[in-house]
């Protein structure tokens, strides 16, 4: 993942201004004239091991989806491209397409688009997101001012035990927000706060006893021997939205002093 | 490629209508709203083998641009997913990708998001176009009719040589001419003509003294022992485009019949 980020931040460097580009690299999505899109690609391995077809399918239009959601976009069509492996059979990638067909069905999302390709190596299964600008538009990570509160959309924590699988995208929760700056979480509430905190200019005081844990965090936390406020902050794959709004509550507020305090131990701010 | 070609025709028959969708799948790129879509996977083991990395990132970037070539689109934007064999490195991600963001640079097509993932299996880069459509709209496969003459833009054939991992994608070409249908040549001229007149509801009658030869073509026939005109009607990855026009010339023409005579051996039929 710190790879990722280090080639993400050096694409990123290499874009050029114009070309109708309104968003480029660095945000959830990109926004291209009217349009928003984005990729993300699922490999077997990395993002799944013991998972069924229909499971891949599910999570390899989700997390693109999520992408959406961070932006308040409406998804309105996916490309799919799937990588087979030599052997695995017609049925199997059937079953994978018959899975993100069913997510991108409950999100009013079409498919035009396939690829099948078969390969000596991992499952891959790509899936690109077309989609237009929500009723509040295309909301950014850089739109966070000190004083807005920090809100995430449901409990963190846990995802491995099953939720990374089987979560639902939070588009429709997204248009009904007014965030002034919008995440998913893919990497972890700390690592996401930090990167919208980056992107925006500011910092964050965060108040522990109001994150929200799950209770897979819990029961993982059992297993680990970790507190299961340490897995609601860093094990990732959550999906939910980490926004800031001008609103009361929260779990946090922006400062604007560019420090991110989210600690896992041994640090509990009060607002 | 027969497994990927009846996939697609299941994938096909699984499309709804309505949602904005005015091409979906089954031509060589889809349009949603005003917006043309096209993605493509190239797999390593598959679509290369002994490629340099800048040689993978341009086929990745250019196979799609070619299909949008095929419809006479304007590419404009790109996103560019690699998924890399662990321990490859952070530099071949970067020359795969300087390699893509050249190519599209010379078509004028902004990178705009993009995705790096590790894998332990083969490398897999995968890349979404959208553009706009050009001057003459957009050109599908289910135009030709009887009398059009057909056309290709290029010699064809041998492309194993070389060719596949260093063609021009005739992006510019398209927009200059007034096809009645058109495809580019992947799997090779017989295929994608019977593609052509299949979507069209025709037939067609081709001149094979007048179906251009590659050189490549002519220097594989020596090793194989098979005639140049197989090489060029059979290899594909010619990235050439097939069209129909109405206009003389060209190396075969358009008939009501439906039946599609190109044959490579023993049948030479005069126009």
């Amino acid at each position: 993942m710190a790879r990722e980020s280090a080639f993400l931040a050096w694409v990123r460097r290499r874009q050029l201004p114009g070309g109708g580009v309104r968003v480029g690299i660095g945000d959830d999505a990109a926004l291209v004239g009217d349009i928003i899109l984005k990729v993300d690609a699922v490999v077997e391995g990395t993002h799944f091991s013991r998972a069924t077809p229909a499971q891949i399918g599910h999570k390899a239009m989700a997390r693109p989806l999520s992408d959406l959601a961070a932006v308040a976009g409406i998804p309105r069509w996916a490309l799919v491209s799937i990588v087979l492996p030599r052997g695995r059979g017609f049925a199997t990638a059937k079953a994978v397409y018959r899975g993100a067909e069913r997510t991108a069905r409950r999100f009013g999302v079409r498919i035009v688009g396939g690829d099948l390709t078969v390969t000596r190596g991992a499952m891959v299964v790509t899936v690109t997101i077309a989609g237009e600008k929500g009723p509040h538009g295309f909301v950014k990570r850089s739109g966070a001012r000190p004083g807005d509160r920090v809100f995430v959309t449901g409990p963190l924590g846990g995802s491995l035990l099953g939720k990374h699988l089987s979560f639902t995208p939070r588009v429709r929760e997204a248009l009904k927000l007014r965030p002034t700056a919008m995440i998913d979480i893919s990497d972890g509430f700390a690592i996401d706060l930090h990167r919208l905190c980056e992107a925006s200019g500011v910092g964050a005081q965060v108040d522990l006893s109001k994150v929200p844990i799950s209770a897979a965090a819990k029961r993982l936390a059992r297993r680990t021997g970790r507190r299961p406020i340490d897995h609601a902050l860093n094990d990732g794959e959550d999906y939910e939205l980490l926004y800031t709004a001008r609103k009361p509550g929260g779990v946090g507020v922006i400062t604007s002093d560019r420090r991110v305090n989210v600690r896992a131990r041994g640090w509990n701010p009060s607002l």
